[in-house]
Parts: structure tokens; C-alpha cells; sequence
């Protein structure tokens, strides 16, 4: 909520952007007026994005985005560009800035934005949700949400330090060290999560998904084992790799299936504790007395990334060569074949897939080698 | 499970106990053999006991208890009393001592039991539900699980350390100073959780009950508000006391209703913690995503009492003089007018009844201004 | 470091102050030019300011001081006062508003500042000793270290918030609740934590000093009770009120003498923890291998207060009653009279004493007697 | 402390000991009076043990060891066996069984015995210090002390776990994951703390010592890096590695060298935290102001092993090959060659001696290529 608008002096006055232009199924590529930024405000010009899960239910136009989403939205939030223009308050960041940023606008002056927290802020705006995203040349934060992004990582993991840190903040909300860890879900970020508790030191991992690539992908990104939970007997099978047959110390929710909760709180041991961060489109019911009360389970609701820990954890792992998440995006194509990856996605035929936006020159930060393994389908 | 089972020497060879004869309602007075010890155990011979709603449900024949309570056990799991025998590899423990008991019995081999959570143990057995209990003259347990009581606590409340330590526990399970709570129940044990609560640190406590007499009590014993959820505009009173309107700090479950459970959980803040203690009887149905996933809440299921943890707590909470539980007793009556108690629990005209098995002779421990206090209801 | 100055219009160029105007002992009451501010800063109108031990130092021109303070820079950092003007990217606060302010200015960009933890910023700067403080008609602030004061809380304690956020910070570092404390020092700070250690759920709380009147302060406050710890014996004194005569469960260090400090470590029992609060001015010898390493105990060091979470967790505890900080103000004073206010302070003969610098109207938020009682020697 | 003492059936009335015969440096082989039982205790039959460091003093009879061990003693804490014998109240063991122990004898009736603490019990006896060891043919331990090895964890390593369990729990007192972690001192807990941090998590591991072959194995081990502490310049090389040159996350401390304690205290973050497991040998003097207080820093003394979390935690890294600690092993000697095996630690041309007592027949459990890695030094 910048104090007065300004255009940014230099800079385009309309730009390219996904636009959710209808209350119904779809988007659509169109030029809208460039943001305009406040006195605090960071303009960013996209280099790569990302899309998410949610960005597909927007598309889809399912009930939930119906019920939030304004039609005439640009959307996307995971992304990452260089900074191209500065509001006049800002001392922190640069123009030319290689950058990614926190999609979650907290209000900045409740509780939990001043303690911390403002990733559970009551008054959150989410780009690309709430207010415009980052599917467009530019996109506008304010200057705390920016992160600046180290030499050593490329723009396409950049690209997805949103989603990383969904899965950082899963794995890191209580202790995985010589925990065995069971993640319920193999979409791309249960396999980040994966790969994130192995680097932080589980024990025994084991990842459940209905998808036999999305299995092979996990036991190549760290899991110890990984089963279809169709399986006959995987109840048995799941617990005889645990202490005594008793249960997983640690159940990592990346689903947000209501059976693959309930399953995955039933296969804790007890004592153990869980991370819910797959998001049911349902109530879920629970044997709450056998399943928590009797068993002195501990379950945490895990939402966005903690401003900004889980960023500092995410450059942590990545810096030191701890994870390697490239894996996981399995397609880049250029924003313009936005419909080719949205169809792709609702296939299931891809994982992640990375939007070229404004890319960088071939000369620069990402090397050829990696760029060849992150183009074409895995 | 002791090695070899041995007749305490000079001890009666029979004794009364309130057995559950039949797999029907109620309960029966009759004599039955003295306990056995082995080498680790002791033999306590009871003097008080206390009925928790654990043994209503017994006696009701509900559909938990037909389940899991074998027809021929002594009921009974709140005491205190004297030792009258030690096993013969018993050395922290002498006839003679004054003492309340934790009635989990762990397996003592499990990773539960030998990491101070043996409440928490898959194969406990519960004294007066899976294992004999102590309504009864005498009570077996293994020394390990004996608690000395200090002189300056009084028999009474002696005999209800039971339910004051799943209080305690449930207060404990996180941080709540400074914090404000939200109780939904005012049984016995809400009661106890609300002036834990207090003493405990907590800055503003509101008790939920629909009965008016436990809200008053709930006042007395530390509450800074008591409600029935059944007010109009409840959500919003108790939300208007909050910080910003934003939701309780903390929730302590206390009621096993499912619709107090999910309304308990609504009214956390993002970021808030519950203790889950209350024994819903069916299935819960939560909107997990809004008011788990999204506030980034924690919940924690609770059973039982931490071992010893727990039990040194509740000690010095009383030996401090911080809390006084007596409020909650409502009457005190002979073992024998068992079935009086039962009427009067059932009908809800009592909170906490303590019976006197083996009571203590008039010059003792008990005071007798505390003696009238206990009697009576109130 | 604001990106422009501007002279907020409609104020004053020049203001009184109170500046360490050379190298050696004493200070100086002068007109000083007004603050400036930059577009995300505020400028406060001090009404009540208080003399913190710090200030007495900087008075006296220690070694410390001399090494840390610039000449001509104006001291003091705990005030409440009234907005007369903010930056143009400021929207949170606005003239009028009654606040208080986190004298910590941390560079709002490292890892401590950016995960909650800006008190221990490595490039903090300090109000009053880094930079210009509050004994003066204006002082400026960032607006994210302005906190705003509750009607119900009175002017004269929303001066002593810094304080009264280092002893909620000391006290809240771990767990307090249901456990023994050892506070050390019962200066104003001392004498605070005891206050609020009370009131955030420890069992007994046995505070020492050298001095008789703060001896009966701390006891009036909440302690449990008092000791000079020259008295003969006084380890087995301490010794013999705690669980099997092993120790105290937490020691809260408020005095800063390296053998209070040594003694209160010595004294923890065995898996205790200590905060560390108060300053050593030299380097401190431990037994660490008998007192430390083989009881395997914790120790905190604690500096300033938490951003924000300590304001809260003040502003909380005083809402709701369950602390009166007040009796440690032994004088409320004109600033003119700061040479006076000093004397008392060095000679001992005060405990907290607070300026008045522009106070508020008597119609106002102070209601007489307690005026009354801020007043006057105690 | 058992009831009764009772020669165990079948078995030898005397045995082959490591004795510390008189109150000057050296040890004697002798025969000595072989162990009586209570019914409580486990008899073992010695296959394997190991040599620390503190054997080394007591070899030598410097001042602690002479202040605390008894001419007399059976020497010796780190070893593995069978179980030859059970006392009568003995239900969890039975004769056969291939275990390792817990050297801590805890009294079992104070606090921290009844919180899981046994391990800083006041009164706590340990094996080879206060009453008889482990360098014998059979050494006496209480049942709840023994600890059962699973079959796929080799005599070797099962002689070794009192070491593991100190580097454990001094890794596992804090959290690590995502943490950079400076490691004090690379003898052979050093080098277990250095392989445990990699295992569980953390980021950037640095290990310090002056031996060059020792830091050869610290890299061999998981470090990242390894460095001799006088190497020039050496503060600002450690601290070029860290998050904007602050320091590091975590200090774990295994040297016992006061100048290598405050070291590494001095090279922490601020908000860090360190875990003190080496003694001093003389008291220690700090900066506490500076690098304590100012910095927020929080230390734990450690001790023993979390009992018996830390045994959990040492089997599953093994059984799961998060961790092998075979390296540090450079010769196993028979116990008669003990002259020999204390010459080389005492001359720094050993990190770790295992002795084999009784070894098992060569069909055993330790396969052919592993007892080769184990022999001679590396």
C-alpha cells in the first residue's frame, strides 16, 4: 500500500503479462500497464518464473480461486530478475540487483509481522493471488520481501526459491536430525522435501506417491525407499522399516490429500510428530483420540517460509552444495508457451516448469551443461 | 509382569474391591484375593481414592469400556495410601511410606520407556482398566512407578494426583507464560488446567462450560472470564479480548467434544499452540487448511503424565502453595456409598468425589477445617 | 542513515539536550539542533525519559564509555513521548500517536536483524550512545523501532519500557514455569525480573543484594524471599530451600559482578540454565568443568530485548495486571534537575529515577495518586 | 547398590583385571575377585574394550585422578560383551545376549534419574572411576544400564559406544541442521563429533587441532575443511567462511583446552550457540561481556549421554550407515599388551585402542576385511 504511485522513471509504461482476464477456465497473455512503485518499492524485471500448483488451480478457475482471486490478476509467484527501479526510501537494494523475493506481503505491523512471522500474517497479500504477480515483464515488492540472490546459484534455481522453501520450512518447523521421516507426496515439492531432510540429516526417508517417475525421482534426490501406498500390505511394509514396528518418528505432508493425511498421521509412532503443508480441498476427519491424543503426537501447520530463516537456510544448503533440486524441474520453455506448460502440468507429464520470462544473455551465470539438464522433459 | 508371585507376608489373603462383575452396567463390592507382588514390586494399601470419568464410562458399559475392560477387574485408578509391602529387590521404597502412584505401567523396554516417556509406552497397561486398580484395599504396582508424598500434602489431595498431573502435563506441553488461554472444558480436570494455568504464567484465561456452577468455580480458581459457548456472539466476545482480535494464544482441550475441540481450534491465533487432552468419542472433522494449515498452528496431542516430570511439577506447585485443586472436590464418602458417588457423577451434582478406603485416624495429616472444606457440595 | 535530511516543518531548528559535551566526567544541559529526518524515520516529542545505570557511566566517563561514546552526542535511551513528525514513506505511524521506542537500531539487512534477532545485530547502533538519545525535547527513530503505547498503560511507565524489556527478556529466554529462581542483583532491573518471574509462573523465587532496601523491595515485589548474600552460610541457606538441597532450577544475572555472577552459576542444580544480563566489566574465571560441563548446564547471554516479541510480552503483562513495575521509581524529577537525579544515583540513594522532559498536562493519562506514588524517596 | 550379593552359578570366582594397584602412575594385570550380582544386575563377560582418555589419567595419576579414584579400582568404561549372568528380579536380559553399557551408574531415585537425565545424577558411580570397570574378564552393570547391540553392529564399534554417545549427545544438544559448525580438537571424539555433525545435517563443518595426521582424518570424516589453529591469520580464514564474516552457527568443543574453548566461544555468531564437552583442567577465564552477553550466546556444558536417548540416537545413524567411526580405531591389542597400548596413546601414536578381553571366535560377527581395517595404525 505505497504512499503515492509513481512510473518509474526510464522504464516501459506497459508490459507483457499472464492475465486471469475471466471468471472462468483459462489466461491469457496481454499488455498491462507497467506496476508503478511507492517510496519502499522494489520494481523487478523477470528474468524466469515458475509455476505452482496453485497457479494451475487459478487457471482452472476451481472453486477455491473463484472464491479469492480477482479476475484481471497478473499471476505467479515464484520467480526471480534483476532489480530496474528503487522507490526513494530505499537504501537496501540496487537497480541491476540479481534477485528473488518473498511473494507474501505482510502488513508489517501486526503481532506476527513483528515478531517474525509475517508469513502467517492475518492480512497477507500473495502476488499473483491477491495482488499482481510476477508471470509479466515486471513485478512490484516492497523492498523487505526482496532477497538478493548469491553469484553461485542460477537463475533458474532462483526461480524457484519460493517453492524450496516451502519444503525447508517443512522439513526445518522441529527436528529431523537421526529422525526416520515418512513424505506423503512426490509432486515437486514432497520431492524437495525429500531431498532437503536427507541433507539435514534423517535417517531413514521414505517417500509415497501413486507416480512411478515421480518414485524414481525421489530415490535419485535422497529417499532411502519409495512406495506406491496402493501397495498390498504397505502398512506393514512402512512400519517394519521403523524402530520396533512402532512408526515414523517424522511424517512430512506434502499431498494435501485428506486419506494421505490421515494415513500419514496414522504411521507416526508415538511421540512422534508431523508437518502438514499440502493444502486438503476438504475438511478432514480424524481419529483424533488413537491417532494424536493417545499417542502424544505433535502435528504443525506449515505455511509459506519464515521471513526470512527459511531463506537464509535455503542459500545455506544450496551454497555449501548440500541439495541439489535441479532434478525436479523437468521443462523451460518460453513465457509465450504458457498454454503448452499449463497443459503439460494438468497431464501430469511435468514437474516443475520453468517460464523464460526476459532471460538472461547465454554468456552469463547459468552454465551450458545445466542448462541442458534442466531443458526437456525427465 | 513380575518373575514369581509371592503372598506378602502378614497381609490379608483377601480384601474388598469394586470389581467390574459383568460386562453390564455397574460395578460390584465384593471380596476378592489380596495382589501378589513380585521382586520390583510394591503393595500399597490404599487410603483414599478419587473416581475419574474414566470409571463412569466403566461403569456405564459404554462402548470404549466393552472394548478394552476385561469383566473380573478392580476398578480404580486416582489414590494414595501406605506401603504395606516391598518386593525383595526393592530398595527405594519401605513399608510405611505415604504414597500416590502413577498408574501407567510402560513395558520398560521400549524407546518410549527408556526416554522419560513411558506414558506415552504401545504396550502400557493402565491400572484400573487393562490391570487391577485401587478401589480396592490394596493396590499392586512396580516400584518404579511409587511416588512419595511429602508431609505437607494432604491425603486428599494425595489421592488425586492422577488427574492434577494430566492437568499439569497439559499446561506444560509448551510455553504459556505470558500467554493467553483459552480452557474449553471446566470438569475436574478443565478446573485444574485453568488455576495451573494461572500459576503457570498465563496472562489472561477464559474457561468455556455450559455449567453455570463449574464457570463460577472456574472464576474462584484462577479464570480472568468464564463463558458458556452457547452465549450469542461467543466467537466474537471472546475474540474482542484477544490481541487485536486475532485469536488466543493458547487453547487447553479439557471437554472430548468434538464440536468444542474444532471451536477451540478456530479461536487460535496464527502461529497459536493447543493441548490436546479430552477423549473425543467418535471422529473429529477440522477445517484443517484455514485453522491449522494456513495460521501455522501447532497441536499437541496429551495422555497421561510425564514421567517423573510431570509428577515433581505438581509437587512443587503445591508444596509452593502456587495452586489449590481442593475446590474441585466436591464430596468425600465411604468406599462403601460407592453407588451413591456413581449417581451423584452421573447426574452431574458432583465435580471430584474422593473415597475413603482406608481412611487415616482424625489425629493425622488432615487438618479439620480442610476436612469440612472437602466434605459437602458445593 | 535516512537517505536525505529534511527539517520537519513546523518544529523547532534547535532543541534542549543533555550532551556529553567533553571527555571527562559530567554533562551538559544545551541547546542542540533539532533531529532531522530522513522519509522513514519519526521524530518524538520526549515527555518522560528515565536514567538507565548505563547513562551513569557514560556520566562518569568510565573506560567503557570513553571508549564507546562520542563527545557532543546527546545520552539517554529509555523515554515515551508524543509523534511530532515522520518521513514521507511512513504510514505506520503517525503525529499524535503516544509511543514508546526499542532504542536498538540494528542495519535491518544482516541475518540477525532479518530473522527476528535485530537486538544482536553486530552493527547496531544505540540511542544515547551510539548515536543521539532521548534527554531531550525531540529524539528520531526508524519508524519499524517505534512502539506504539496503550491508552491504559500510564506515561510513566511507558518511560521505563527498555527496562522493563530487558528483565521480560531475561526472565523469558527459557522456561520459567514451575521452577526455582536465583535472581542476583536487585537493582532496578533486578528487581523487575523478579517482579516478572513471579508473575510468569516460578515457584520460588529467592533474590540477592547487598542492600537492605532492596532487599524489602524485591520482597514486596513477588520474591519468595531476600538475602544479603554476605550472610554467614549463605550457600547452605540458599542450598537448603531447593529439592534435595541440589540447586536452584534457573539463575536470572542482573548485577553484572563477576562473583555474583560465578556464585549464581555455582549454585544452579545439575541440567539448570542461567541468563546472563548483566555486564562484567572484566573478564570472568569460571570452574566451567565442575559448574558447568559436568551438571551440564545452559547458559544464556541476554542483550536487549527481542524484536518485537519482548514489547509484546511486556505490553501483555501490564494489560492484564499481572505486574506493577512501579516501585522501583523511587523519584520522578525535572530533566533542569539531572545534576541532582545523578547525585542520587551514584550515591545509591535511588533506584530508578525518571526525567521529566515534557510533561504531559496534569488532565491527563496520570491519575494523581499514582503520581503521588512515583514521587518521593522509598 | 544391590540388596544381596550372590556368587553367580558356573562361573569363575576370580578373574584377570587392568587394576590401579597403588596411588603412582601405572596399572597392574592381576587376578582379582571376580563380581557378585543383585538381583537387579547383569553380569557381562568382557569381549572387547576400549581406552579414553580419561584411562590415560588415571594411568598417570595426575591431580584429578587422584582426588577421586581409589587404589583398587578395576579401570575401564568403553567395552562390549555377553551377559553371563541376570539377578533374580532380571526380566529385560538374559544370559547370551551381546550388549554394550551405560558406564553412568545414576542413584534412579532423584530428579534427574526420574526426568532421563541419569546421566548429571549428583550421586551418580561411574564404572572404572568409582567402582569397578570394564578392563576385566567380567564387569557388574544395573539391567536398566545395558544396552542390547543389534547384530549388524560389529563387536568393534559395539565397544566403542560410550565415546559415540559423548560425540552424540554433544552434536544433539542443539540443533544443527543447516548450521555451520566449527569442531575444537580432532582426538577421537573430535573426529565422531565431526562425522555425527556431517551426518545430521550440518552445512559447513570445520574442524581444529594440531595434529596434521588428525586433521587428515577429520576431512577423511566429514569436515569441509580442517585447520591447524596456529596458522597465521588464522581467525580471519575461519571467519571468511562464514554468513558475512560473523562467525559460526554452532561451536562444539572437544579439546578440554581453555584457549581453544574461548576460541571457539570468540568465533560464534552472535545468536549462536556452543556445546562444551571437554574438560579443563584449571578454571577458565572469559570475555564474557563480549562475547557472551553482547552476542546472545547461548552454551551447554555436557556430559555422559542422554540416557538413553543418545543410545537410540548412535544405533540408528549406524544401522542406517549415516555414520562409520572405524577411522578413528587405529590398533586393537590384546588386553595383555596393555603397556604397549597406553605408550602409544600417551606418545600421540594412537587416536583409538581397542583391546580385545575375550573376542569373539573368528566366525563371528566381524568379518574378515573389517577386522584388517582395524589393525595397525593409520
Amino acid at each position: 500500500m505505497p504512499l503515492r504511485q509513481a512510473a518509474a522513471p526510464g522504464l516501459p509504461r506497459t508490459m507483457r503479462a499472464l492475465v486471469k482476464a475471466t471468471a472462468a477456465s483459462g489466461l491469457e497473455l496481454r499488455q498491462v500497464p507497467a506496476p508503478e512503485i511507492g517510496p519502499r518499492d522494489v520494481l523487478i524485471k523477470v528474468r524466469k518464473a515458475a509455476i505452482c500448483g496453485t497457479d494451475v488451480h487459478i487457471y482452472e478457475w476451481d472453486p477455491w480461486a473463484a472464491g479469492r482471486v480477482q479476475p484481471g490478476t497478473v499471476i505467479g509467484h515464484e520467480f526471480m530478475g534483476e532489480v530496474a527501479a528503487v522507490g526513494d526510501a530505499v537504501t537496501s537494494i540496487a537497480v541491476g540487483d540479481r534477485v528473488s523475493g518473498e511473494g507474501h506481503i505482510g502488513c508489517g505491523q501486526c503481532y506476527a509481522c513483528r515478531t517474525g512471522q509475517g508469513h502467517i500474517c492475518d492480512r497477507v497479500d500473495i502476488i499473483g493471488i491477491d495482488v499482481n504477480g510476477c508471470f509479466a515483464d515486471f513485478v512490484r515488492l516492497p523492498d523487505s520481501n526482496v532477497w538478493q540472490l548469491h553469484d553461485s546459484i542460477s537463475d533458474t534455481i532462483g526461480a524457484i526459491h519460493d517453492p524450496l522453501g516451502n519444503a525447508m520450512h517443512t522439513v526445518m518447523v522441529d527436528d529431523v536430525s537421526g529422525q526416520s521421516v515418512l513424505v506423503v507426496g512426490a509432486g515437486p515439492v514432497g520431492l524437495m522435501i525429500t531431498t532437503i531432510a536427507r541433507a539435514a540429516g534423517a535417517i531413514d526417508i521414505v517417500t509415497l506417491d501413486v507416480n512411478p517417475k515421480r518414485l524414481a525421482l525421489a530415490t535419485g534426490m535422497g529417499a532411502d525407499a519409495a512406495f506406491d501406498p496402493r501397495e498390498p500390505n504397505i502398512e506393514q511394509t512402512l512400519l517394519a522399516r521403523t524402530r520396533g514396528g512402532r512408526g515414523f518418528d517424522v511424517m512430512l505432508e506434502a499431498s494435501g490429500n485428506p486419506s494421505g493425511i490421515a494415513f500419514g498421521i496414522k504411521l507416526l509412532r508415538s511421540g512422534g510428530w508431523a508437518a502438514l503443508l499440502g493444502i486438503p480441498s476438504s475438511d478432514v476427519s480424524f481419529n483424533l483420540a488413537n491417532d494424536v491424543i493417545f499417542k502424544g503426537v505433535t502435528l504443525h501447520g506449515v505455511n509459506g517460509r519464515r521471513m526470512y530463516e527459511t531463506w537464509y537456510q535455503v542459500e545455506s544448503f544450496l551454497l555449501h552444495g548440500r541439495i541439489d533440486p535441479s532434478p525436479v524441474i523437468t521443462h523451460t520453455l518460453p513465457m509465450e508457451e504458457y498454454a503448452r506448460a499449463f497443459d503439460l502440468l494438468r497431464a501430469g507429464d511435468a514437474i516443475k516448469i520453468v517460464l523464460d520470462v526476459n532471460p538472461a544473455k547465454p554468456k552469463c551465470t547459468e552454465p551450458p551443461q545445466s542448462t541442458q539438464d534442466l531443458n526437456g522433459a525427465r
